[in-house]
């Protein structure tokens, strides 16, 4: 039996990357004419086409769309993000009765769990989350013939229709609002680092930092867990020379952080300075009020799905930047104590 | 084309009532014998078998189970309830690579989402949450042979296996604690009406408040959000003769109800106790810490998976009655205020 033909053998035959092989097959703008007709026709040769799968079993739609997640199950009941992210996926295919097909996967089942899902055509296209370094799924999807569409920030170039919403500057613009207050040390509580968004959030901290040209600050994880965010607090409290400000990785750990700052007999903003991130429903009621980041996982799960509708029903789907966070300043950030006043 | 047989069609010919059609078709225990012969020789008479639909077709499993929740899509990603029910169905048939299908639909659509699901062999079964009184889904998926579990109290019998967490026990243990420090006036602050567990929560508190020997509180909408516990809260502190402990539908309309209380100079719990519900993860740490009813959807949703698992591969499952939540007593509730001192 001849072994099926890959992207990689079509960008050979066709002298250029996978990339680009990846890009011409997923109908993406911005390869040249000379180029598409050299890959398409390289494609023939081998008899690779996304046709040979999933989209020539095609008898009508299968009206859902998937999301595989290579998490612990926990993770949907504990971080608010992927249920705010599924709400706005349900707004979206709901008004036509499509279904979300969730997946939860051990890292090594992924792929597997990407083939059955287009074998048995049992989804209509999938979005791509989480995506790292050396992603297998992209050029997976593309050879499957699977719509799909990236979600989030991707370090190289899938060749598949993007939707992001860059966290960074917002974690960037929350510590030139600490040290516009005067604060010049400014500890960070960090969420886990498997997560590509609580790795970035960390990022945009200690450059955001360096911009300042301040020294490096004091990272420690708080895992995105109340427990998490109290033990980090604690042990940043005591140290000899404890900061004037902690930026947290999101809200519950900077809610469970205010409560042991206070419990330790520290005035909230006087004596330290808060910023969440998340802007949860709790964040106006906490006391002091906790100035946070607002993302809007609800948004961004609605134009994923819109552009994966999109790819669906017309071969391809032109990147989204969404409007970054924005800074929500509340009572939890104040000017940095008088030296010597603690 | 003659017309499709119907479980009232079986009912009628067999002598019996449809509740005890579908007992004897989902194979549920307490039929006697002579009546399930007389049943399934009116469905052999009529034709009516479950293997006429989803199960004839079968030609493996879908890898799947379904979820049709009839709420604004929003609800995900608000509610803790359902994304911790969810990550307790995923803890089951993750293990097996299978996956949940989730639906949100309009109560219109209902009927037709569960059709296509059968029909379209998108899933192997299941789960009926929110059931209500003449609820049509029960007979429905009997019908289409779709196996199935339902979650949560019904009020009328339904011949499908069900799995309950009863949440009024706790609430009315709640008011019993309140009671014995000494509060005659009880206040309640609800979760929407539209919901069968918001109701039955503040049924219980009622219920308690009559056991106890006490007059009619006065019970107020909250929405399950943090707005509606604030607004609620105000309303009550502003009355004439405002109750000295209010007992919330869920932690969050609680938490933001402790902080209009807090500003509006009470103390907490020397001047009002604060009881909430669901021991979200940062009940204790807020401050004071909130003395809450746990529950435990986590578990619930494992139950609930591990039953219709069972109904999947073995045609049937026995009732689970999972224990009920249960009080956790913290820093929000105390002895009633001394009269005169408010």
């Amino acid at each position: 039996m001849a072994r099926r033909p890959t992207i990689a053998d079509v960008a050979q035959l066709a002298g250029v990357s996978r990339a680009t092989v990846s890009f011409v097959l997923n109908n993406r703008p911005g390869v040249a004419l000379a180029t598409q007709q050299r890959v398409r026709s390289a494609a023939e040769k081998l008899g690779w086409t996304p046709s040979r799968s999933a989209r020539a079993l095609s008898t009508g739609r299968a009206r859902a769309v998937g999301l595989v997640l290579t998490r612990e199950p926990d993770l949907i009941g504990t971080d608010p993000f992927y249920p705010a992210f599924m709400a706005g996926i349900e707004s979206v295919i709901s008004e036509t009765g499509d279904g979300l097909m969730l997946q939860m996967s051990r890292p090594g089942d992924e792929v597997e769990i990407y083939r059955r899902l287009a074998a048995d055509r049992r989804v209509d296209g999938v979005f791509l989350s989480d995506v790292r370094l050396d992603d297998p799924r992209p050029e997976l999807v593309t050879e499957l013939g699977l719509p799909a569409v990236v979600v989030g920030a991707v370090e190289s170039e899938t060749g598949l229709p993007t939707v992001n919403l860059d966290d960074r500057p917002v974690v960037r613009n929350a510590v030139r609002h600490l040290v516009e207050l005067g604060h010049r040390d400014i500890a960070y509580v960090a969420g886990p680092e498997e997560f590509v968004h609580a790795r970035r959030r960390r990022q945009a901290w200690a450059d955001a930092l360096a911009e300042a040209g301040l020294p490096p600050g004091t990272s420690l994880p708080g895992g995105f867990t109340a427990e998490g965010g109290a033990r980090a607090t604690r042990a940043l409290l005591d140290r000899p020379n404890p900061p004037t400000a902690i930026v947290y990785g999101n809200d519950l750990s900077a809610t469970a952080g205010m409560a042991v700052a206070q419990d330790a007999g520290l005035r909230l903003p006087d004596d330290l300075s808060v910023v969440g991130f998340d802007d949860v429903p709790l964040a106006s009621w906490t006391s002091p009020t906790l100035t946070t980041c607002r993302a809007n996982p609800v948004l961004w799960g609605r134009a994923a799905a819109q552009a994966l509708v999109e790819v669906i029903e017309r071969g391809t789907a032109t990147d989204v930047e969404l409007d970054p966070a924005t800074l929500v300043i509340r009572g939890s950030t104040g000017s940095v104590p008088v030296r010597g006043s603690r």
